[in-house]
């Protein structure tokens, strides 16, 4: 354990690492074969905002949501941003949806029908505009396209026509505002994905220009896949424009945070809080610009309890990278001590921060415990027995 | 290639072995995001059924048809048997639904609450009141049950529950009705699942009598296990009682057959065709009993053709493997000759056996190109436009 | 945290929780690429039952060590015996090897070749010697039988010379022996393995004997798997023999315990701990008896710290498992809690025991930081002075 | 099957299709557990090349051979190539090895040790002037560095050193020689590999110039991951230099080509042809240039059956690959249908080519069968007879 200055300090970086929640995250969802509703789901987006304010009252550290259009879609998003504020809200990236219009069954972006890409760039444009109207500055966009047979399409002639689509989504965007180009090994394409992993999406960052940055979805990988290896290179490539928290255990199960593996959560934090103190100031920026965005389906669980549960996973692994002793982690490595370095991450690891997050939570003004306050505090009951009829889903 | 007596003995296997499809194989399905309908869509069982028969007359090897209850519920299964045997059919195996009511969110024969495992049982035996009145002898049975997060639930007690309730099930078939237990590795369940291996299965089918058989879906092994090895081991223990057949390249795709690594259905079918010419006559008739059922979801593509690559497939796979030189691969791996012996493997398998098939076709009476004929067929076209209205799926 | 009189017992409990170390964990191991020495590496047996002893004197908790024949061979084991009593430690499983000459290419107890099935067998035999001369009661066996190439062999025919040879081992064991039977997934064997899964390895062992049981290496799964759940069932099974314990992030890494996932560590002793309290005596039997022994191989890493970080590793996730609030676990899962059932898992897991582990080691008269102690013990350069010339390897 | 004129044009091709083998292809390789010996193995370089030239006296289409450096490290490169060009072969591809010095445990190029680098980018330049010497303008080039623990070491300080040492080698190519850059998920390294996949080679490819290249391994990738899809974008980034042809179940297996998966070199050639044939000649001189080498280990098999094997494997690949119909493929892609692309590769893949390999090999003049042709001819035992002593290995 720190110091008490270093402590002061650590407690600051604490409370100002945000994530932001995104209002999918408060609805029902599942797997192909049952969507199960549990009572007191949101019925529309007014609700999926209620819902992130009260988890940002709960932590103080989830400022601002994302919206999904259309699954948000309103008459008028300056209200919406609005009713938002009032409960201290900022909305946060916006994501479009490329894959659940029935043109949308051979691709988006790619799709061999100049029609069907116009649609898809026109919907993202759309999305510019909400982007526009709320204050949003991250376009977070996950181009689902690909195929599920052998033979089905011709890849490179997709990749032409992706690339053209996101040049001219990219020349729509302000100048304060980021494309962020999420990568997926599989699904819903079975056989390939267009954008399959970092190296495609980083591939089409380079050549759409500097705004343009790759996301990370934790669950997007290959089984294997060093994922910490791939955010110290993006790093490097001073690519990395954010993330979209969650874990897995076999492919995209789009759990909460740290639920099979929070020592890798751990090593990634690693990579991120090194960089936000690494000597090269270019480097430095791109850690501090990296937006951290829940991205989780609460398939069986209480959605709140789950959301919590993994902004409070994203603080431990963060508080516990920063315990590192980096010099002497930089010790060992600089002497070969493989056991040595190890044991270094593991000190730090092995640390129970839940003291350091309840005197975070303290300074933050929020409960020590965020699921038990929600536990206690009937907001359950209460939305239980307000928000009869039909819940939204995807 | 045999000669002459060969060849017809050839024809005569490949004519004999029928392949099941299933009434969700004819209708719309999809992945969580999305289910892409296309035109002429069944909108109910007896549209499936019509499919179906059309698939048989066109192939002349898929005689049965299997039902999912509840997706082909009817008032009177007598009268839907009929609807099937005036088009050439028999209803085949029976499959239960234990995943889709809001009552199975934390599992269904294994829940914690026995009034949902009463249900499921009830729901069970519904299927075997159907299997008596359609003539079915086959239950084909999918746990789906599973957790989604470490600490969820007691594995062994789950492990109790469900072999108390699964031996309430078998004691409820007739004699002449077989238990075929599927497993899998995972999904809905994203932690685990009850029966996730062979080695779960058979250790249930062991427990509960020997009409309880273990049901193989080729989609449902982690990535790299030998399946061929499996279904050997399985024919040893003989306790292989069927397949689903489909085809992977990343988890449960559910593809048409073959469509990802043909040589992999091809080792498979090569470990079966052995079976059947077993010495020893307890293999020989588990081989015989072997239920080979077609079970896939065309997310995007037509689904009669789809099925029908599928049967084509699996008739490939089998006349490759009644192609293999057995005494040069006996001789082969007697003399430790590795190169050689798959070598004769890679022989039978590099055989064009489209001309084969074509006799095939001729004998039974059919087009000697299924999916050419069902083009021409004016089937789709008439079956889009007759279909209007909402199609089935699940 | 629990109260006084728990903390004493869960004191006890680590005190008596030991850790097998095996004598291929201080020697030189690799890659097929290159072994890599390092310096102070054990030239012969005697040296690494010093390894061992020091290990043993460090931790308190490491009182046997597993052989391995021919590795191990010596001219007169009770003098070996001997040597090791008199430094504190008994010598405890010993392993066959089946996989290293030249006769083995194709298969050892599988082979074939008779007369390499009888050499094979009587290898053992010898082994079981070695037990008897060293007071040894723990065969554990890994056959690293398979084939590398499709059609290579006949399956079911290995199988039944496999399932010959064990039972012909088996006979041979006294009555107060054990046979631990491991399976693994590939390597060798690229394309099959003949015991390649626990089902394999459970179903051979159901027809040997009840002394007959499966052991499981934490390496030896394909990727996704869940191995607490395998855990689960084998101890329902009352199969479960022993662990071969070590981590991986990719295949058969063999890195030291936890160095990839310490929550999956956990898991499995949080499975295992409870079959210790559970209320059926043959599961609790079960559990007591159950083989903790290291497999890990360091191939860059000194060998001796990376030994003690397993154990410590070992520790440190039993005694978060004997942490688990079984009470509110039990609530948790009975009332469908999801969230709160993971979070019970992960209060316990999060708790730093490290000062726990400190009063154990205290109580069991060891250094409170057995890396340390030995970085400060002088030990690693004795070693490296006096042990020149050629180390031992595989 | 094409007309008269298509079908000399494609004997042409197949003719033309050129496959490079290695010599540590015809040497004794194994696993970590144990390296195998047959009979009639080469002792050194010099016979080694009498293997090669056999295999391209018996196939017509292997007339290069790859050397690794110091495995084949000769006083005279310029005898040895003459030795090579006697026998009808030329030198092809020279390997450097970056991971069987003692100094390379931690590192080669990315050692923190600038010692241990600066010897490394040294043992590369004199691999360079080995190429001088045999004519040869391939560098093919496995960095095999990685680490095995988390903590090990700095991802990016390893990346900023592995640069630096990637453009000094680079720099001290001749303007006519190629760098081919290979990629690894991993092995030996087992926590992260420096170089883990396309995307990591690419990027070091573009930091270094235009003549270097990606080099794709066929057994180097996580399951799952869609080679051919890669195939096509380093294709379309004109950065695809070559291959190391071999095929694998599980992880680096190193078996002879499509001894698992044929479809999957048939999708991987289909790629390749198509790329052959592009309107843009960049692409078209990308694909012209790839480089086609065995990279395999014959393990328990006997090798130049094995290798023959695998140059059969790849002209099976490619001739079919050419006989897809493309205009149909390109029709039934334009107006999406899935069943029908899949269909026209189908229909290529079902096609028995080997009497279209028999004419080729009639033109070129060599033996219709090759594996019977060696088996025949005597050469193995004529080679078992004179090679007595120790074989060559790694």
């Amino acid at each position: 354990m720190p110091d008490a200055a270093g402590k002061s300090e650590l407690v600051e970086r604490i409370s100002r690492r945000v994530i932001e929640t995104q209002t999918w995250g408060y609805v029902s969802t599942g797997t192909r074969f049952k969507v199960f509703h549990t009572p007191g789901t949101p019925r529309d987006v007014w609700e999926k905002i209620d819902d992130a304010a009260l988890v940002h009252r709960l932590t103080g550290v989830a400022p601002t949501v994302a919206l999904h259009i259309p699954w948000d879609r309103v008459d008028d998003y300056a209200t919406l941003a609005d009713y938002a504020r009032q409960q201290g809200l900022r909305i946060g990236s916006i994501s479009p949806n490329l894959f659940q219009d029935d043109d949308y069954r051979l691709g988006s972006l790619t799709n061999v029908d100049r029609a069907v890409r116009r649609k898809a760039v026109a919907h993202i444009r759309e999305c510019i505009d909400v982007m526009r109207a709320t204050g949003s500055t991250q376009l977070s966009l996950w181009v689902a396209d690909g195929t599920n047979y052998p033979g089905q399409a011709d890849f490179r002639a997709r990749r032409a026509r992706l690339l053209e689509s996101l040049a001219e989504i990219y020349s729509s965007l302000d100048d304060n505002m980021r494309l962020l180009l999420e990568y997926k090994l599989f699904e819903p394409g079975l056989y390939h994905t267009d954008i399959a992993d970092w190296g495609q999406s980083l591939s089409f960052c380079q050549k759409l220009g500097e705004r343009a940055m790759v996301l990370v979805d934790l669950g997007h990988h290959a089984l294997g896949v060093n994922i910490e290896h791939m955010v110290a290179t993006l790093l490097d490539e001073q690519r990395l424009g954010g993330f979209d928290l969650n874990s897995k255990k076999y492919a995209d199960d789009d759990l909460f945070v740290s639920a099979i593996n929070p020592f890798e959560t751990f090593l990634i934090a690693v990579e991120l809080t090194a960089a936000e103190d690494d000597p090269d100031p270019a480097v430095r920026d791109v850690a501090a610009q990296i937006l951290y965005k829940v991205d989780q389906c609460a398939m069986i669980e209480d959605k709140i309890p789950a959301m919590l549960r993994s902004i409070t996973a994203m603080q431990t692994a963060f508080a516990k990278a920063w315990l590192v002793d980096r010099d002497a982690l930089a010790s060992a490595r600089a002497t070969g001590d493989v056991v040595g370095a190890h044991s270094v991450l593991s000190d730090a690891y092995e640390t129970d921060v839940r003291p350091l997050l309840h005197t975070v939570r303290s300074a933050l003004g929020v409960p020590l415990d965020p699921i038990r306050a929600y536990a206690e505090s009937g907001e359950a009951t209460r939305r239980a027995v307000d928000r009869t009829g039909i819940p939204a889903g995807w």
